[in-house]
């Protein structure tokens, strides 16, 4: 196989280059820097004997002819925009790690059945403009509702930042594949966690992107002056949240798969020497299957029900967002990924995302699959995110292989 | 006895019109709404047969002349300024309540061998200027270093505040008091907390003035992605924290007469999405001794060792304040306040005070006592404070006894 390690780490090394200041990548979506990237990725895309062409929302496409052209296609991609103070291996990986695996084909003089398309999304991360995976969401015709009126921070909208881009915002739906125009999608990209370095392990098969729950739990208690109130006749609303926090931790580690997270908390009136009459707090629920995940949710109201009434303080959860949609990779497309794992020689390692990604849009429109790679320390969305010359290869390889096999198969 | 409680609620009424807006009482330390103030309360002592004169420091102070001019005074009293949106019984009922009680003498022709003096001291709060009890403390001889610079929220000095108010700042000092001027010191004030309301009494005798200590916890542990870190994988420090908040919460139930409380949190990045790594929070732990406030913290911050060492996160508390002096009420002047109220019929309950008053600073001056009335719903600091006009009377009537005790005997 004539997949090049050298290749790929120099070419993620150049793109990173775009937007590059102290802390990281500032390459946003649907910024002069995000095109100037693609125009490199295209370059790449040329030289790796693809023929480019950029469809009506923005979205960057190579294709290696297949034996029958008229066949359905073996799609591979991700995206090359990051949030402020990226790294060079998010999304990037995917997009050039599968132009690496056509131009390996090519230069080994491979043909395939199918056609296989290697595809840089545009706007991914949802974080210049609300709304994530715009690009991908476009291709198989289901943007996010009011996508085009979404302003950034600035106040330019999607719609003036698609047209600074050359793309004619009155035509990005013309982006919309036919049905039955995928065979398959695959998408390589590092895991942003630390479960296969804890495992010590280079590749990991993805089973399904995570539904998220977030919401807002406000406990209400009583302030008081924290010098004459003995704490028998508290109604301390900070105590009551720190003892929901840990029945958050326990219910959660219980239940397999699931992650859970208070990322921010409040305690009011805020006085140092006033007792919390009111605790806020946020929680973030995620497992690949809404019911699980709504099942842990249950469970913990129901602690959270308990520990109030004993405490007799009133709580509430206010959720923000929901997704009620599963996001399962096709078992199929899992089951390819495996057999290339273990022709590569790399243990078979099972994980559903925590994070979502372009795949998530392309799930309900093909059967897809994903391939993780180990990151160092688990970082990411950080100028310091660190995958090895060696794990991306060993992405790169597993991915020839699943393309290869699904492009030739009937 | 002539003591008289709608006299006591009037004046207590009249007096709160001075600065009231629709949240409560607007009468800081030094402000002319403070003057205005001290100039009515002027009157009812002058109302009362008391002599007044104002001292170099700008304390108010009335007298009931002793039978022997020349001998120690009794002393009672405690302020009139107010926090931002204060109550009408906080202060104030130490300072009509004393002018009560010698009125009532007076009324009654009574003489005492000693002479009685009630005082309404100036700028208790510290809510205006940093540094509370300044009043007293300029009258012990021991005003707070550097008090004369502090500034409000205006930019107004100590200083140029005192001058507004007719005080000579040059000469403030002067009004510090010879040794052996006091034989005692007694002041009468409303709780502040739910101690006695949860006990139905109306009275409380109070032991001695809590020392405090504040500080801030800081604990570290890695902050991470919310989706794609398994909970094993994590050191969240908000975790972390609310097991120590439990640890604080439970070491203190178990310390007889300590308070501690954690008012204001905060988790840092602070994302809904993102593992806290890092969890600040502030802690205040009062006990009258402060050896035993001492113990329980040493209690506490093993179990945070504990804590944080299994968590794998590091932690370190950062002290911003700690008060060493022991502030106990005399046990003389506590048996004559618990004689006053067998008397007249009050169960003797002895408590306390978690909040700090004049009598701190009076207590290392002369021997000192504290009378406590109920607060209904230990609400103070609000304008919502009230305690009943049968217990404002309960009040008077044992500061009454116990006042002629004291001026009686040699």
């Amino acid at each position: 196989m004539a997949v090049n390690k050298e290749r790929i780490f120099n070419r993620l090394t150049e793109l990173g280059k775009i937007g590059k200041k102290e802390d990281g990548i500032y390459c946003l979506a649907l910024s002069k820097e995000e095109n100037e990237a693609h125009a490199l990725v295209r370059k790449y895309m040329e030289e790796a004997g693809l023929k480019v062409r950029v469809d009506a929302a923005g979205n960057l496409i190579g294709r290696k002819e297949g034996k029958d052209p008229q066949s359905s296609v073996v799609m591979t991609g991700s995206h090359i925009d990051t949030v402020y103070g990226g790294g060079i291996f998010d999304g990037r990986l995917g997009v050039i790690g599968g132009i690496e695996a056509l131009q390996a084909m090519n230069e080994e003089g491979i043909e395939t059945l199918h056609p296989i398309e290697v595809i840089a999304y545009r706007d991914e991360e949802g974080t210049r403009f609300v709304g994530s995976y715009s690009g991908a969401a476009h291709m198989v015709g289901k943007p996010p509702e009011g996508i085009m009126e979404h302003v950034d921070k600035d106040g330019i909208s999607v719609t003036e930042a698609l047209r600074e881009c050359g793309i004619d915002p009155d035509h990005v739906t013309d982006a919309a594949l036919p049905e039955g125009y995928a065979k398959a999608h695959l998408e390589l990209h590092i895991e942003q966690g630390a479960v296969l370095e804890s495992k010590g392990l280079s590749v990991g098969i993805v089973t399904g992107i995570c539904a998220q729950i977030r919401g807002e739990y406000v406990i209400k208690g009583q302030s008081a002056h924290a010098g004459t109130t003995p704490l028998p006749l508290r109604k301390d609303a900070l105590c009551a949240a720190s003892e929901v926090i840990l029945a958050i931790e326990d219910e959660t580690k219980k239940s397999e798969g699931c992650v859970a997270t208070v990322g921010r908390i409040v305690a009011e009136p805020g006085g140092v020497n006033v007792v919390p009459g009111t605790a806020k707090f946020s929680i973030d629920i995620r497992h690949q299957i809404p019911e699980v995940r709504d099942q842990l949710l249950k469970r913990i109201n129901e602690r959270v029900e308990e520990i109030c009434s004993r405490r007799k303080v009133t709580w509430e959860l206010n959720v923000l967002s929901r997704e009620t949609t599963e996001k399962p990779c096709d078992p199929r497309i899992q089951k390819v990924i495996e057999e290339a794992c273990m022709k590569e020689g790399y243990p078979v390692y099972k994980m559903p995302s925590g994070a979502g990604h372009d795949s998530g849009a392309l799930i309900p429109f093909c059967p897809s699959g994903m391939i993780f790679i180990r990151s160092k320390d688990g970082l990411s969305h950080n100028g310091n995110e660190y995958s090895s010359p060696e794990d991306c290869e060993a992405g790169v390889k597993v991915l020839y292989d699943s393309l290869y096999q699904l492009a030739e198969e009937k």
